[in-house]
């Protein structure tokens, strides 16, 4: 496969580990970064992930055959929209955002002709920002999962599917509706709950912590932003997790308050399978 | 400081570090372990953390001047009244469980005269298990929490002390309700929340995960006997750290539910800020 211009669309983090991965398996003959940041842009190309930056969105996909926009998920959208118009004729656009049915759903319509999007979730990141932290290796062996809808062009989809394998990604399909409600129980309820965790601590406390505390709550460093426009864009399936989730901790308070050591070990014993089930 | 015969009551993770440590920094002149598996114990005996090992308790402790009972939090008080008479006269007893005002209080009276016990709680450990895991530098620039109550010797607290230094541990003194009640919030409550998390997880979707699940629920690998026993121990201030939690937690449903983007990025800098504090 071999893309002639390839925009990145926010060469942070999640970009610019793009950038740096297509580059260094020959991916795209030009890599054009765009970012609100110039600063930004120059530590990009300074590390090799974009060839050239801009701050300006129709400049830099003008004549793009191959579009990734790693934005927060409240902006992708818009920017898809505002974006369309100046790419190569038979372009495709994808993304790199944590929620999909509310993207994919509000573009399923009214993209110009030729022009189609696809939308992914790499499953890989980390609480650091910045293209300081991009590594060539961000995607190799991890999931990333592209969620076509009825509307979306097959031999689009292939291109999106093609495209991340060759960064090394193990590509897995999901509907927009089915991937939300998962990544509500694996990401973005565990975010709220650590986030949740860290908030209550009194400071004074933060000297009795152990390697417990920082593994459970490190994830509350993300970007408070970014997981703001998460929260809302899945709030739906967010609101469902939390539920069980308290349903969770229902049975433990009443476990507990009732002396119940069974019952206890039991819900632990619970939690343990899983857990356990993933390896350390 | 010089101990002649060190007793370590159950050689496994921690109990097979205080072996390893006091051994390299030459702490003792015999080191004998004891445990309820024969195996466990010739591990702990090849890896060098103790000299000799039995499974008698009585006999474990025959003429010990020091003795830390690394066992699980419903069976140390049993045990140090059990092992008290067989000590030799001016033995210290400690233990490195997770909860302290149970076992403290439980051991105000009734120790024979000379024999003094003080709680302590090293904050290090890990979700693994056995003499196998342990490691000299276990203890190294941890905090390790004292807790003397209004009854305790002042010399007895002042040996445990200069016990756990010698280990390299950073060693504060609490009051065992205050420490029951830091790590109630601290580690306590992670662990229930880590353990529901993952509970609540259906098999299917372990696929999707990705570092963040990882992350918050790995302490749920932890051993559910022993947790069951800790949150006994410490129903009161745990259930107390619940319904904190359980405010959080509100908050964020409340703001999500309105669809308030303000509130939502408060609530998570909040925790964020907290996080930050700590460090990576």
């Amino acid at each position: 496969m071999l893309i002639d211009k390839l925009t990145i669309v926010g060469a942070g983090l999640i970009g610019g580990s793009i950038g740096l991965a297509a580059r260094r398996r020959g991916l795209a003959r030009e890599i054009v970064g765009i970012g609100g940041d110039p600063k930004s842009l120059e530590v990009a190309i300074s590390r090799g992930a974009i060839h050239s930056g801009t701050t300006d969105l129709g400049q830099g996909v003008q004549g793009a055959d191959f579009v990734v926009f790693c934005t927060p998920v409240d902006r992708i959208a818009a920017q898809v929209r505002q974006a369309a118009p100046h790419c190569s004729a038979g372009a495709i656009l994808t993304d790199a955002g944590s929620t999909k049915a509310a993207i994919v759903y509000e573009l399923r319509e009214g993209l110009p002709a030729g022009v189609s999007f696809v939308g992914s979730h790499p499953l890989a990141g980390s609480e650091k920002r910045g293209p300081e932290h991009a590594h060539a290796d961000l995607f190799h062996n991890r999931i990333c999962i592209v969620t076509p809808d009825l509307l979306t062009e097959p031999a689009a989809v292939e291109r999106v599917t093609a495209f991340w394998k060759a960064l090394g990604a193990d590509v897995r399909l999901l509907e927009p509706g089915e991937h939300d409600q998962i990544l509500a129980r694996t990401s973005h309820l565990p975010h709220l709950v650590a986030s949740a965790l860290a908030a209550m601590l009194p400071p004074e406390f933060l000297a009795y912590t152990a390697s417990g505390f920082r593994d459970t709550t490190r994830i509350a460093a993300s970007d408070p932003a970014l997981w703001t426009s998460i929260f809302l864009q899945n709030a739906g399936q967010l609101m469902e997790a939390l539920t069980s989730f308290e349903v969770q901790l229902k049975a433990y308070r009443q476990a507990i308050e009732a002396g119940d050591a069974e019952k206890i070990a039991e819900l632990f014993t619970q939690g343990k399978q899983v857990r356990d089930a993933l390896g350390s």
